[in-house]
């Protein structure tokens, strides 16, 4: 095994393990669409009709035919009949023939024989009829005095989308827009891919579960409830397996059961080293083609362990809080991603933010440091949280985390980093 | 109401909607931990007990008393006895005495004597006993070759966080750095925010609901259902009111009844300029202050309506989707914020790109516009995506949004311009 004497840069180690990830497809359901928000597409959404889906008016005024407006001006305007106002939400129970116009309003569907729409503020209605009755005032002559294009002021039909066209790809994470461009197609379901189960197992002597009374040595259980948030917010559906001591035989056994029933197996390590080498022991008897990688060339998370056992991900994560946690969002959300379909990974969320100390590095290792945000004379300034290690609140009081590359010994204050939201 | 006459900018209107509101405390209730991601926390979380709650090692070592080792080095080793293991999660079942040393793991508990622990990777022991047993090879000598400090490799009891201490204060968004933090204590329930009661209202003769056939000059309600997502993003609770039509009694009588049940009430108009100003009047008329901005300066959005009526929150969006989904991103999200009890407001979340084509604008007046993200040769690339008003699907395939603020014409191809991630 090559890869435990040499340590990956966290780019390649996570390169590797998508890479060894077999190529299933995920799990599909159907849900409503309203309760789509941050599922991932299952499939391509097709249009199955085409939007909008019928002529619109994009401005108050009125629908006419282009032509019979050509050359209209102040000085020469173009006189139009008035043969009746459009209703919003009804087809026009008219057609309208050359030389006659209809007052539309903004998203009112054209009568049949027009072609654009000259805005209200271009158009006037010429004197007052004499006769008084709605029949009458329907009638009435309009002066118009700038000409309009064929097409102008209104959306054709499949103009925002065509029938059957894809308008969400597979793979795409839903937001506010999907959901809403979903409904306007009218598609109150849609298939996404199941939420792939994330199963969280501590290990550790000196863990105990939260809501139990400390004993002198003991801590209590952090890593499963940060990564069952960090899981959730990312998409995942975390599954607590709770805490196995450091004996190998309970934590293969539990460690074995839960890659049968999980998408992806996370186990925490408790502090100590000999619980650190158990839980690579144990990860390393789960099957084949087993450890990818173990050990990291970053800090915090250095004894990071990446595995695939019979096609099942698996990550180990260093028992510090701190470190499970940095870690879990530089690997596991990536599988968490892979194993959800997604195909379209939108940015992750950043500021740029003026360094406000210098940060010091060894250089060929990969930092990732906490950084608190205050507003600064030109935007953010990012102030690192140094901390002793496993210091869980150094971590609550940081807004994000900053990198320091590999091939840097440090970041200089000053500096414009960039700083990822956590 | 001179505020009809001219139009605010986004930023003043927002201020004066936010400074209109009464000060009302947020409604509290306790919720379990590990379900509290995102929720806002309605008091300030003190810890219980310090954190750490025992003196701990930070490294795998000896722990011993730093005096024993003052002036060790490899020529002048310092010599103590080891007299026993710590094990994790016990306490140690004995006091050191100067000149003794435990083996300790990183996390375990110092035993009493101790002030420090020095480095496996410095110590060693002696030759080896002749007697066998465990308790003679407790007894071991250890040679150490360099000094520690008091203090050394230890962390002492609170100096994550003293008893007492606020570990996260009230009008905190909840983190999974926060989750894991709350449970670090045995924090076990919280007492958060109730989650802001958002009423969504569509109003226009031409909406119906999306799972209803589609009639010639009918549009599917899509605000509904993006701002419900939206307001589900930024912690609020939707209620989702339905369509009503243009008819002043029914709107007035539909809004007055949302206010009483909401928090917030956000009405959405028909496209229709007879359908905006019905929405007005509707808001007009559900009691004082009432209307505080009536236009603002911006696009799109320029129809917005942002009141406070009998206490209540009551914001106006344009019908046009795209309108509705930006506007709301302005002025929806900021009064949810405010009344989830928010102080603590992280950065928006946002990535600086290369405009990739010149976007015009009109001098005084802030626009928002859709860019599509490509990865570019130095990061990001910031596609405009330019299509005509009300296209909800220009929404869907943009990543973001930019600001070209109030005193800009436009911006340049080639600027680097700052997208808020939508």
């Amino acid at each position: 095994m090559p890869e435990f004497l040499k340590l990956l840069p966290p780019e390649q180690a996570l390169i590797l393990l998508l890479d060894s990830l077999p190529d299933r497809p995920v799990t599909v359901e159907t849900i409503p669409t309203p309760e789509a928000l941050r599922r991932v597409t299952a499939e391509d959404v097709l249009a199955p009709q085409p939007l909008p889906a019928f002529v619109r008016a994009t401005v108050d005024g009125y629908a006419l035919r282009a032509r019979d407006t050509f050359g209209a001006s102040d000085s020469s305007p173009a006189y139009l009949t008035q043969v009746g106002e459009i209703p919003m939400g009804a087809a026009p129970a008219f057609a309208l023939r050359a030389g006659q116009a209809a007052l539309i309003h903004t998203g009112g569907m054209l009568p049949d024989g027009t072609d654009a729409v000259v805005m209200l503020e271009f158009s006037s209605p010429v004197g007052s009829t004499p006769e008084s009755g709605d029949k009458a005032a329907a009638r009435q002559e309009i002066e118009i005095v700038r000409p309009v294009a064929e097409g102008e002021n209104i959306l054709l039909v499949g103009e925002d989308v065509a029938e059957g066209q894809v308008t969400i790809p597979c793979g795409t994470r839903l937001r506010p827009e999907e959901i809403g461009g979903a409904m306007a197609l009218g598609l109150t379901s849609l298939r996404v891919a199941v939420r792939p189960k994330v199963g969280i197992l501590s290990s550790g002597d000196e863990i105990i579960p939260p809501d139990r009374a400390l004993l002198p040595a003991q801590v209590r259980d952090v890593n499963t409830y940060s990564l069952a948030a960090l899981v959730t917010e990312a998409g995942g559906d975390p599954v607590l397996l709770g805490i196995v001591p450091d004996r190998l035989a309970v934590l293969k056994k539990a460690a074995s059961k839960a890659k049968h029933e999980c998408d992806l197996l996370v186990i925490t390590a408790g502090s100590s080293a000999s619980s650190r080498d158990m839980t690579a022991e144990a990860i390393a008897s789960l099957g084949g083609p087993g450890v990818l990688v173990h050990g990291v060339n970053v800090r915090p998370g250095k004894p990071t362990i990446l595995a695939v056992c019979e096609g099942t991900p698996v990550i180990g994560l260093p028992g510090n809080p701190v470190s499970a946690l940095v870690i879990a969002r530089l690997f596991v959300l990536p599988v968490i991603e892979r194993l959800s379909g997604l195909r379209f990974r939108r940015p992750r969320p950043c500021v740029s933010a003026r360094l406000a100390l210098n940060v010091s590095s060894q250089a060929g290792r990969e930092d990732w440091v906490a950084v608190q945000l205050s507003p600064g004379e030109n935007g953010w300034q990012a102030e690192p949280v140094f901390a002793k290690s496993n210091l869980i609140f150094s971590l609550v009081r940081s807004d994000g985390l900053i990198r320091v590359p590999p091939d840097a010994t440090g970041l200089s204050a000053g500096e414009i980093v960039t700083v990822f939201l956590t």
